[in-house]
């Protein structure tokens, strides 16, 4: 079982409107909510991938209540502690003429000490029996940036394997927690070693970097240019075969969701690569995150050239 | 006690954002969520001014929830028959630069007849005792278009006199049902008599039909140049003494408001009428629907000029 940790998750709520007035009044021919936040859709695409997956995190209000239920009703199990404030929604208005959206992302509620030791006894109570462990997303207000790494560390002692994926403070100190897998973007990469990386070499060697600080492999997503993985077997690179049209939202957790199943399954690094490649090409062409066709995964697997890299 | 019906009741929410980006994610720098929709607009203002007021309607889901949650915090009593579907939300963005403002409305949720039926019971057993009942506000998708004209005629069987604030065909039907007091807009009036109405002759001269028709008096909105009230014991102009800036949502619901309050208190109609309008003109200048500040209403209540109109 892989256990998912949503410590911020969303309401997505989704108005699709043909000619949106941005100074009057309009009236959305398609209204859409759901459960949201990166671990959310972690957790949804390992479900549709047929894994066993547990979410836990934390949740609060009525639009927390909305999560839980819409969670349920994906057929994901989720464990939610309770806290006093509102989980956070995230709006998004689809212009059906232009193709624009606008996104506002609300700022999610502050978490007290209190409320994240509840979460925690789920937590460890879950980590028993787990295959995996995915911290994916933002830290909520008043959750210090150590916490990710904590988290890692509480895994590491009941020996289960994380897949980390965070940027800021939140990686580098969850790197040196030792997960299996970081999985930086490259503006969280970048961020991390704190300097400009152009290439692909530059990638791999900042990379390294974070493996000498802890992580016991690192993939970096580069948008269109694949995903780029330097681990303890080998130094891989995966390219999609073309651009693919669609909404990039949630492509980097397809990957994460990817990753994670293929390490629970033992998958070699070069198939595993692959995998989590295809789902994050598949992600883009679906029209929301955390679902994806599986013609289109079919299509993106067969496309995709892996390549060990020379540059190890 | 006045009763105020809500069958169509939003979770209203507000985003500002400085410099809003309309095809890119933005992070509001303050989002606020209130009860919505015309009746609970009508109750808060009805509860500022100190009268005693019921609300009753129709809510379903966790944005149901939050309506009746948020109605309760503002102190407003409020009984909701539960429907299986959700409230609506409406999203407002607010560009705190530009002060442009987006409006977002979702269609209603569909009422069966057997939740309205459940309404029905509720409003049935509200009404006994009540000083005045005001049905404002869009009829939601299912209840035919002659329901305010049923709850009307309820209300005329226990001898509570109706404050209606509708348009279209709930309007033309409920007048049919002897309303203490109509309250059209202009739009709303030149619908009901199927004609443009230009100048206040015009207009005097529709609302007089809708006498005919059966409303007691008819008050007609008029935006920047205020109320007309043709009633059966007279014509009455309220001017407003300049234009106000500010946000018009909701002034209309002040207006009615207003006019409840001066029907069970039994105020003299150019009293009543100077009460509605000052009511609307602070509600302008406040930051949200339902509020206005005491001071803005002393200022509107000295400046408004009622006059009694010749063209009776």
């Amino acid at each position: 079982m892989i256990l998912v940790v949503s410590l911020n998750p969303a309401l997505d709520v989704t108005h699709h409107v043909a000619g949106v007035d941005w100074s009057g009044v309009n009236r959305p021919q398609q209204v859409g909510t759901a459960p949201g936040g990166k671990g959310l859709n972690v957790a949804r695409t390992l479900h549709a991938l047929g894994a066993a997956v547990q979410v836990v995190g934390l949740a609060g209000g009525v639009t927390g209540e909305a999560v839980a239920a819409g969670l349920a009703a994906a057929g994901v199990a989720g464990a939610f502690a309770p806290i006093a404030g509102q989980t956070r929604r995230t709006f998004a208005v689809v212009d059906t003429n232009s193709h624009d959206t606008a996104l506002f992302n609300e700022p999610g509620p502050a978490v007290t000490a209190g409320e994240y030791h509840e979460f925690l006894v789920l937590y460890e109570n879950s980590l028993a029996g787990c295959d995996a462990v995915v911290l994916s997303g933002s830290l909520p207000p008043g959750l210090p940036e150590e916490s990710y790494a904590g988290l890692a560390a509480r895994a590491a002692a009941a020996a289960v394997p994380v897949v980390l994926d965070a940027g800021g403070a939140a990686l580098r100190r969850g790197v040196a927690a030792g997960p299996a897998i970081a999985k930086p973007n490259l503006a969280e990469l970048q961020g991390a070693v704190r300097r400009p990386l152009v290439g692909l070499a530059a990638v791999a060697a900042a990379a390294a970097e974070l493996r000498a600080a802890g992580a016991h492999a690192v993939v970096v997503s580069l948008g269109g240019e694949g995903l780029l993985a330097v681990t303890g077997e080998g130094t891989w690179h995966a390219a999609p075969p073309a651009q693919v049209a669609g909404n990039p939202t949630g492509a980097g957790d397809a990957v994460v969701a990817g990753l994670a199943h293929g390490l629970v399954l033992g998958t070699p690094w070069a198939d595993r690569l692959r995998h989590a490649a295809a789902l994050g090409t598949a992600c883009v062409a679906a029209p929301a995150a955390g679902q994806f066709a599986e013609a289109d995964y079919q299509r993106a697997l067969a496309g995709i050239q892996v390549t060990e890299w020379a540059g190890r």
